[in-house]
C-alpha cells in the first residue's frame, strides 16, 4: 500500500425529507446564492420550486445559471464565474448530477481566476487557489462529484474534455436524497450505474500490491450495484435500491477505493475522447469500452486480479485463473447488456473508425496511460480497443 | 436504509516516514501540547523520543500524561483535564491505541466541564460542549477511535465501563503509520483484530433493511482482516499486512459501516461488563462472546443474514441457509481460535459464574439491548450467553 492523505470534509446529509435543513447549511456562508442546474428536469419534478421557496423564505438572493450541459462546457463555466463576480455571490448551490456539480466546482474556483478560464484554470489541471463554497443537492447516482474535489470540463472548439480539481473545490455539504432520483429514466439510471462501476474498476485494476482494504470495499460496492441496478430499473421508486446506488456512487469516488494506490485510469482517458468527439453519454462509453479493455490487457501479470474480480464480485468458481478471468469479463459484459447498455459503438451512433487514430493520439497525450496505467497503453492499443467496440463481443 | 449524517473531518495521514509533518499539523492549534500515552511501549520502540525531539525542535512546550490504562479510567481523565487547565494547553497529542485516544477525547472535553467528570461528562454519554483539539499517532490497529468521536471510560469504583462521545471530540488529524505497529505482540495483534472484526459484525448483524453498501463494505473489511491477521502474526514486520489491518480498523468504525442503520450493538454491551468486572482484554472478550451470541440468536428471522455472512465473508457454499449460517459461526470461532484467542472465559481467568447475573443486569441497564438489539436480549439471554462461554463450543 502506498502512503496517502484522506481528508474528505463534505457534510453528507443522506436521506429523504431533509431539504428543510438547506437554509441553515447555506446561511453559514451567506445569503447571495448562485443556483446552478441543468436542463430543467428539476423544474418538472418539483425540486426547483421547493428549493426556490425555501431560499425565498430564508431571505436569500438567488442568481440562476441554468442549462449546464451533460458534458459541461467551458463557456458555461465562464458565464457562471462572471455571474459570481457581478453579483458578489457568497455560495454556489448545485442542483443536479455530476455535470452540474463539476461545472459548479469550476465556477467556484474560476471566480477567482483572471483571464481565459480554459487556459488559466482547466488546462492547469490542479487548482490550489481560493474558491467559493459549494453545496450540492444530488439528483443522479453516477459521478461521485458530490464528495470529491475533481471535475471534468469540455471544450468543443478544441475537442478536449479534461479533468481538473483542487481541495478547495470539495463541496462543503451535499444533500443525498434518493427520492430525487425516482424520476431518472432507465437510460440515465443505467449510464450512472455504469459510471459508478467504472470508477470502482479503474481503482481496482491497479498494480499497487497489498491493497485489500481498498479492493474489498470496491468489491462490496460493485456487488451493491449489481444487485440494486436491476431493482431500480424495474421499480424506479424503490427507495432502498435508489439509496444504495446513490451512496455507492459517492463512496466509489471519494478516495476510499483509490487512496493508497498509484497509477492512472485507463478507460476514462479513452472514453473522454469518445465524448469529446461525439458527445455520447459518459457512462455508456465506459461500459462499452471496459470489457474490451480488460480482454486486451489480460496477461500472465494481470490474470490474478481478474480472477479475484471474477470470484469475489461475480461468484465465479473456476480453478483455472485464465478461464475465471474470462468468465468475469463476460459476466460484466452481460450485466451491462441485460441492463440496457448499447454495447457497441455503432449502437451509440459512432459507426466509423475515421477518428480513432486522432482520438487515440489525444487519449495518450492528455493522460499518462502510456506510462502508468495498470497495463501501459500505446496509441496502437487504444485504436485496437476502439476497434473491438465496433461489434458485439464474446470473451469465453 | 435509514437517514444519516456522515461528516468525518479527520485529516488522515497514512503511511510511513511522515512524522516530520507533525509540527505543522500541531502548530495550527498552538505550541502548548499535552502528550498523552500509555505504559511506555513507545519509549521502548523509539517513537516517544522521535516525537519529543520533533516538538522540542519546533519550540513546543510539552506537558506529559503517561500511564493511561488499557481500559482508561476516570481518574486519569480528571488528571489530564487538570493538566490542560493548569498549563493552558492548546492541543492534545495522543500517542497510542484506542485507550490512549479515548482517554484523550474525554480530557479534550473534560477540560471545559466543571465538577466531577464521571457525573458531568461520562454519565451524560453525549457531550456537545467545547473541546481542545486532538491529534493522534496510532500505535495499534483496533478500536477505530482515531477517526470517530466516541470513547469508552471505566470507573473501577462503580464497576462501570461506559461509552461517551460528541462531534467536537473527533480527532482533527491522525497519523496512521503501519510501522508503529511492527512491535505489537501477537496477543495484542489478535485482540485488536478481534475488536475490528467485532465492530464490523455489530454493525452488520442489524435489522435495518436495504443496506447493501454498508454490508458490502463490512464484508470487504472482514475479508481483509481474515487474510491479513495471520500474515501479521507470522511476519510482524510485513508492512502491507499491518497497513491493511490499520486502515481496516479505522474504516470499521468511522461511520461507513454503521451509518444508515438503526439499533444497538449486542456484544459490546455484554463485553463491557466482563471488562468492568474482570479487567480482561476487550478484543478477547468480544471474540469469546460473539460466536455464542450468534448461535443464541439464530432463528428464522436472522438466518438469511447469517447465511449471507457465511457465503460472502467465508466463501461457504451451502444451499441450506441454516446449515450455512452454522458453518459461518463455526468458521468465525475457528478463525479466532487459530489466531490465538483463548476462546473460553476460564481461559482468560474468569472461572466462576458468580457475577453473571449482576453483569447481565448491568449490561441490560447500561444499554438498549433489551429493546433495540438485532435480536432483543433479556438478562436471562445474557446469562445464557455468558454461560455458553464457560467451555469450548461446536456449532455445526
Amino acid at each position: 500500500m502506498e502512503n496517502f492523505n484522506f481528508h474528505v470534509t463534505t457534510d453528507i446529509r443522506f436521506g429523504k425529507d431533509r431539504l428543510s435543513e438547506l437554509p441553515e447549511v447555506l446561511n453559514v456562508f451567506g445569503k447571495k446564492v448562485l443556483l446552478v442546474y441543468g436542463g430543467g428536469s428539476i423544474k418538472r419534478n418539483g425540486l426547483y420550486d421547493r428549493v426556490v421557496q425555501l431560499l425565498t423564505d430564508n431571505g436569500s438572493t438567488i442568481v440562476e445559471l441554468s442549462g449546464v450541459e451533460p458534458n459541461p462546457r467551458i463557456e458555461t463555466v465562464t458565464k457562471g464565474a462572471q455571474l459570481c463576480r457581478a453579483h458578489q455571490i457568497d455560495v454556489i448551490l448545485a442542483v443536479g448530477g455530476g455535470s452540474v456539480i463539476d461545472c459548479s466546482k469550476a465556477i467556484a474556483g474560476g471566480t477567482f481566476v483572471e483571464g481565459d478560464l480554459w487556459e488559466n484554470l482547466v488546462l492547469k489541471r490542479r487548482y490550489n487557489g481560493p474558491a467559493l463554497p459549494l453545496v450540492t443537492i444530488l439528483t443522479l447516482a453516477a459521478t461521485g462529484s458530490e464528495m470529491n474535489s475533481g471535475g471534468v470540463i469540455s471544450n468543443m472548439a478544441t475537442q478536449q474534455k479534461l479533468g481538473m480539481g483542487g481541495k478547495n473545490l470539495l463541496p462543503k455539504a451535499s444533500f443525498l436524497d434518493p427520492t430525487n432520483t425516482f424520476t431518472v429514466n432507465a437510460y440515465q439510471t443505467t449510464a450512472g450505474s455504469a459510471d459508478i462501476f467504472s470508477h470502482l474498476m479503474e481503482n481496482y485494476f491497479n498494480a499497487t500490491p497489498g491493497t485489500d482494504v481498498q479492493d474489498g470495499v470496491a468489491e462490496g460496492l460493485m456487488k451493491t450495484v449489481i444487485k440494486n441496478l436491476p431493482i431500480a430499473l424495474k421499480d424506479p421508486e424503490n427507495y432502498d435500491a435508489r439509496a444504495n446506488l446513490m451512496w455507492a456512487s459517492t463512496l466509489a469516488l471519494n478516495g476510499l477505493t483509490g487512496s493508497g494506490k498509484q497509477g492512472t485510469w485507463s478507460c476514462h482517458a479513452m472514453e473522454h475522447e469518445l465524448s469529446a468527439f461525439y458527445d455520447i453519454t459518459h457512462g455508456m462509453g465506459l461500459a462499452i469500452l471496459t470489457p474490451r479493455w480488460m480482454a486486451h490487457i489480460l496477461n500472465d501479470v494481470t490474470v490474478p486480479k481478474f480472477a479475484r474480480f471474477a470470484k469475489e464480485v461475480w461468484g465465479i468458481q473456476d480453478e483455472n485463473p485464465e478461464q475465471a478471468a474470462k468468465k468475469g469479463i463476460q459476466a460484466l459484459y452481460d450485466f451491462f447488456l441485460e441492463n440496457g447498455v448499447p454495447m457497441t459503438l455503432p449502437a451509440v451512433g459512432i459507426d466509423t473508425e475515421k477518428d480513432f487514430e486522432k482520438m487515440a493520439q489525444q487519449a495518450v497525450a492528455h493522460s499518462t496511460i502510456a506510462t502508468s496505467a495498470f497495463v501501459p497503453l500505446s496509441e496502437k492499443d487504444v485504436v485496437a480497443i476502439y476497434q473491438a467496440c465496433m461489434s458485439e463481443s464474446t470473451f469465453v
